[in-house]
């Protein structure tokens, strides 16, 4: 019991400290297998792939399965609270890792993508080793109030755009000013300065609009950049007087 | 008598309190009355709608403007000053959000478009409840003078680019840079850095303009937003020093 | 003597005063006459004018020019340095704002355009009352040198980034990416973000480098707005320390 | 052997003083001589050039590597440590700047465009003369840290958008939404707001998501031109303070 109890102290060690030799490797091997797996996925949506490759492709994957298993199970094995870590949201992420690839033995998924973009959420597996997101995430939480006040005035802004553009163009180009959804692309890659040039006004009306919206709309639109920057600024000016 | 004044003292209480139980049913009532309103006459506007959809939707503004006009004599009833809510922001918008319906009972609007729009009005009644855009307010006052200024500087900017333009582009492309209004479409387009790509300089002198027009007006044009992050990051540091 | 000396001393106190009436209705004058005459100036370049509209607009040009000549001669009276006048920037200005119309009685100057754009010296008569610009002229003079160091940045990012997309695009589309130069406009409409959409790479290798060349670009050609706003809003604060 | 130490002092002093008449022109000389080569090198890329407009190029090519290599060996003779020197990064951007020219003595490599490319480090021969470049090279060294993070938070974000619009665009078009590289491409083309134009969502999903993305992506990939700005400041401050 004292022996199982020890190996269980050890593993935990392992999966918990990022600073000795064997937390580093353990950490390191993660890492490199999310990329790994990450890339593999990518190259899969190749067109026009040959059949060894894909079968390559395919031990990659079953290989990356086996080792994400047997993370999921060790960091579940070492944990008190198994419960907890599994409704965790790091214990979800684990799971859902390896879900895609169980759930495709049954039945053939090959064809029902969305189950295969689950996959993505590996990549959120490398978050587990950034201290800085941690830093920013508080930088980002101080200013949560003034960003949603900008993601509201943001929308309030291009649903008048578009409502006004349709007003405006919808006489003059019915077959892409279809209706005021339609509208809304045109006002999503005006205001925010895309500017695909797939849907743009030509009368005199939709055009001095356009010249309104955007003066109102570049002091808005660009703001919580501004705001992002200044909250980075003042943690880093705190850290740094500490 | 007493009893009068007892009821409008609780419908006052209603309408103007935001934190007892009735008056946050109200008020979510109303906002979401608002939301209803606009979707569905964001959807109107889609083509190929069904008969069925056309009269839901119909039933749909039926009910909303009973609702919004008796809120509308409901807050002009406990108001004492009647003639000053009536002309009042918020008593105007309530009021242009409930008109186009009554005129379009005698006359068939559904060719107007204009009339219709103003239905728009109605999301404004949203900011009645909005405590963040007040203080926002507060800070966009502050900087009212630099946003004007560079407001003319931009119209400057915009007015002199076009002149350029039209000097360079309209002998090579006479059907796009036809005159210096057509110009200016393309000077909105270009220092605001939407770019659609419908009009663009060929030619040498044209594009060396376009350059410097560019990195004066890349300096000029994203101003506004630094100064309102600016004036927004001082409002928050004002606030959390009291 | 002593009666023209009194005419003169009047006659500056009308042309530099700005708050007496008469000065207030001088300087109004003259501003709504450079927005009438701009106008005129715009509205002249449409095409298909009547011969009416343009007999008109000829008619605005005569008295426009007749008015400033007048403002001309009345500044160069009432100045005691006569040349200082002449060669100073406002005395350019306003000499330039009538030359071309003089010019062209002699000669026929419709076909020369560059001449008629010269007319548009004439917006610059509006900045003798803007106190604002004045202020900003501090803030941008503080903060020249930095300026200047982006400018050499931004143009050495621009060139750079044609040398290296020449490189990758030329072999792919010849006529597009013809020479260094016509790779500097993609550079432009890329690094500014505009990205008309005229031309862009095609080639793997032209796609990555542009990755690359955006997200160095990206961090320099912004700057500029940054170091502006900065320096307004710090202009601003010992304005308000005051 | 006095005589010679004697001259090489002098040569020391001419080659690292930026002060005296002689070390102005020698700086002087070198800075003009590497715009001129540069400029040559551009012109030589121009379509249609005339055997003349090529010798005379190609002459320009000649003195210019004949006058760098003496400073090459100039600046290795007046060096006490001359390893140091040859791999100092100065010392390889001067060589590098002539090693293209003897290569293609014994082959033809005009052909290779890569070797011809390697020319252009002959810009960077200028940045000897840049103090400015020293004093941000510390602004961005103090922000290093955070630029990295939000580089990373850009490529999660460039990698992300480009998955899910795969998952939205790839069935509706294929073509242009071959694999996820291709979606990068999008992705980057759409997150940094250039937006050629060449590839964009039509599905109603593809367009929802690019919202989305647009809305998180616009308060990132901006972020490190905020900073920037605000460390330049910073850097400023403390140089005036001082």
């Amino acid at each position: 019991m004292s022996g199982r109890s020890d190996i269980k102290k050890q593993l935990r060690f392992l999966v918990h400290d990022h600073k000795s030799l064997a937390g580093k490797i353990f950490d390191f091997s993660v890492q490199a297998l999310v990329l790994i797996s990450i890339i593999s996925f990518t190259v899969e949506t190749l067109p026009g792939l040959s059949p060894e490759a894909k079968s390559w492709l395919h031990k990659i994957e079953i290989v990356t399965v086996a080792i994400f298993s047997l993370e999921y199970l060790l960091r579940l094995y070492v944990e008190d609270k198994k419960l907890k870590f599994i409704f965790s949201f790091f214990g979800l992420v684990d799971f859902l890792a390896i879900l895609p690839f169980y759930l495709s033995i049954g039945i053939d998924l090959r064809s029902i993508r969305a189950v295969r973009m689950v996959r993505l959420v590996r990549l959120f597996k490398l978050m587990r080793y950034s201290k800085a997101l941690r830093i920013y995430a508080d930088a980002f939480y101080q200013i949560k109030e003034e960003l949603v006040v900008f993601l509201f005035m943001t929308l309030f802004l291009l649903y008048f755009s578009a409502v006004g553009i349709y007003y405006f163009e919808h006489p003059a180009q019915p077959d892409k000013f279809q209706s005021i959804f339609h509208s809304l692309w045109w006002a999503l890659a005006t205001l925010t300065t895309v500017g695909y040039g797939d849907i743009y006004p030509i009368t005199v009306g939709g055009k001095i609009f356009t010249f309104f919206m955007l003066m109102i709309g570049l002091g808005i639109v660009a703001v919580p950049a501004g705001l992002i920057s200044a909250a980075l600024v003042e943690v880093n000016r705190k850290a740094n007087d500490k």
